[in-house]
């Protein structure tokens, strides 16, 4: 087996002292370079970027990795597009972990898979040989079977979401509670008593705290009791936001807002109200999750995940637990969690007062 | 240095060969398990894995890459989300790139930059210090300084777009010209003879092909010289799209049909209909390019770019040019470009046949 750093062969290697002469800078210069090329000036950089290609050095990441035992990589599985859902908070998400990275010299490695079965079994494959040194979990909720598994493989990791038990591992999570609770109370401002919810069948931990804060909302308004059986719960597709949106507003004492728990559904409950000849903002208001560019189109008001946050969250309590992150002040220890708030995009579908409360 | 594996501090290390005979496999079986882990029935898989856990077998990547000298790493930017756009085809192409390295045992290296010099200085040190075999880039156009720069640096890669000179590397591209023809194509049989097209300005090379598409389309059934002057350029927002729809059918002989460039324009487009008091599908067919989210729920009709064949097609031809890359049949040579036809789905926006071609 030969280990020899390439272009080693021949000739005596190069070596990062060989740089800084050449450069006229320190070595600690070069290395920043090499490692964290935005703490240099420009026209430094560009030297010893230069003086690098002049004399071929090859600083090479593998023999470095061997060294320190560490890849400076973070696995991610990346899922495929759901045709028929609007959110595309992912790539938000994706930018926000590689650039979270960025700082520190660690990169993103993605991954695909084609079940949880088999983005553990790549995870432990991924993890045993070196490739990376942890990960980063999306799309965690109840029952989740991963932590747990990741945790038996000893890799360290930290997800977007909550499962049941989460005191294992690091977590960083939107509020989802009082995401949906800001949305409610908007329209209670605006003059509305009597508010629905459409939401995801029971089961689900963002759909469970999505539907929490409608009814805690409401129940701090005493509004609980007139407002209880304006629920429906469905999947999330547009048709079924649409038939779940008929169905309130076919009741005899229909709400006059709805909230739903994504903005796929609050489309189809839009679509239903428009097909009974009702104008969106004015007859009913609407309040979706998830701000996507569809909501921007239609005026329609949404909660807005800050993802951006999550993202650069989770890659930082990642990295403080990794062995030999450079310029981390200490490796911290144990487990933690982050719940970060939400913030209610206000847009035409419920921006005005109710009529009944300027009369 | 140590340069040693890690787990050999002491005793010896745990060979190939070792788990192998534990699991009651072949060399080359562990071997599949830990490269081309799909190619190994599941019970096998199983067995394998668990003799490699049981024996802390350590296959490492970085001994491995050093070894081979190449990381099995493609290296690519992500970019920021523009939020003022509706397309989301970024998520769709991300995991084409990586499943598309899947069967070779190649993962997506993601990385950030601030602007296009940031990348390029990026990739240098990515490649120079083995951190990736090679790019993929996105978003080339004309004049785009990238190839040329990576050329330069000795880098393998392999772009999604064209600049104005492309003979030097590898690249695949959506055909725009076909696309957006095959749209006039669609809206001509539908009964129109006054069919319109908003882009962008002059310059670049995917919206200059795409009023290429247009011109050529029209030219073909004779209609050109009708809707020359059926033409207008903005930049890529909803409120452009609607000012230059504003244009178009405020002219004293307006277009009964329009295309555009991006989905984006032709939400400005509908509004600017809309805000007219035109019905859109009755008395303007509208026709995107993008086949975005938003564009299924306003049921608009729009050419779908086959974003998952470009991404299979951009890692095949790379990997197909990088040294070692295991189950390849020979390394290619020389440059090769691939033009991908993309599909019209039609919607609601452009379904119904012109009424003048009725009567």
């Amino acid at each position: 087996m030969n280990q020899d750093q390439p272009g080693a062969v021949g000739v005596a290697p190069v070596t990062l002292d060989d740089v800084a002469t050449h450069a006229g800078v320190s070595r600690q210069t070069v290395s920043n370079v090499l490692n964290a090329p935005h703490r240099v000036r420009e026209g430094t950089r560009e030297r010893v970027e230069a003086a690098i290609a002049r004399l071929g050095y090859q600083p090479n990441r593998a023999a470095r990795a061997l060294r320190a035992q560490a890849s400076r990589m973070i696995g991610y599985r990346i899922e495929p597009v759901h045709e028929e859902s609007l959110a595309s908070i992912h790539d938000r998400f994706l930018h926000a972990l590689a650039d979270a990275g960025r700082e520190a010299d660690h990169h993103l490695l993605l991954f695909t898979a084609d079940d949880p079965a088999g983005e553990l079994a790549a995870c432990a494959r991924l993890f045993r040989t070196g490739g990376v040194d942890g990960f980063v979990l999306y799309g965690i909720d109840h029952g989740d079977a991963r932590p747990a598994a990741l945790l038996k493989v000893g890799a360290p990791f930290a997800v977007f979401g909550r499962t049941d038990s989460d005191s294992g591992h690091c977590w960083a999570d939107v509020d989802n509670v009082a995401g949906v609770a800001d949305a409610v109370d908007h329209l209670i401002e605006r003059g509305h008593r009597r508010v629905g919810f459409v939401g995801w069948p029971e089961g689900s931990g963002v759909g469970d705290r999505r539907a929490e804060g409608w009814r805690a909302a409401l129940e701090e308004h005493g509004l609980l009791a007139d407002c209880q059986r304006l629920d429906a719960q469905t999947h999330d597709t547009i048709a079924a936001g649409a038939a779940a949106g008929a169905k309130l507003l076919d009741l005899s004492d229909p709400p006059t807002a709805i909230v739903t728990v994504t903005d796929t559904l609050a489309v189809g409950v839009m679509r239903a109200a428009q097909g009974r000849g009702r104008v969106i903002g004015e007859d009913l208001a609407v309040v979706g999750f998830d701000d996507t560019p569809t909501a921007r189109v239609l005026g329609l008001s949404s909660v807005r995940q800050p993802i951006e946050e999550v993202g650069r969250v989770i890659v930082e309590m990642l990295l403080a637990r990794l062995p030999g992150v450079p310029h981390q002040p200490q490796t911290a220890a144990g487990p933690e969690g982050r719940l970060l708030r939400p913030s209610l995009v206000a847009r035409g579908s419920s921006a005005a007062p109710y009529p009944s409360s300027s009369t």
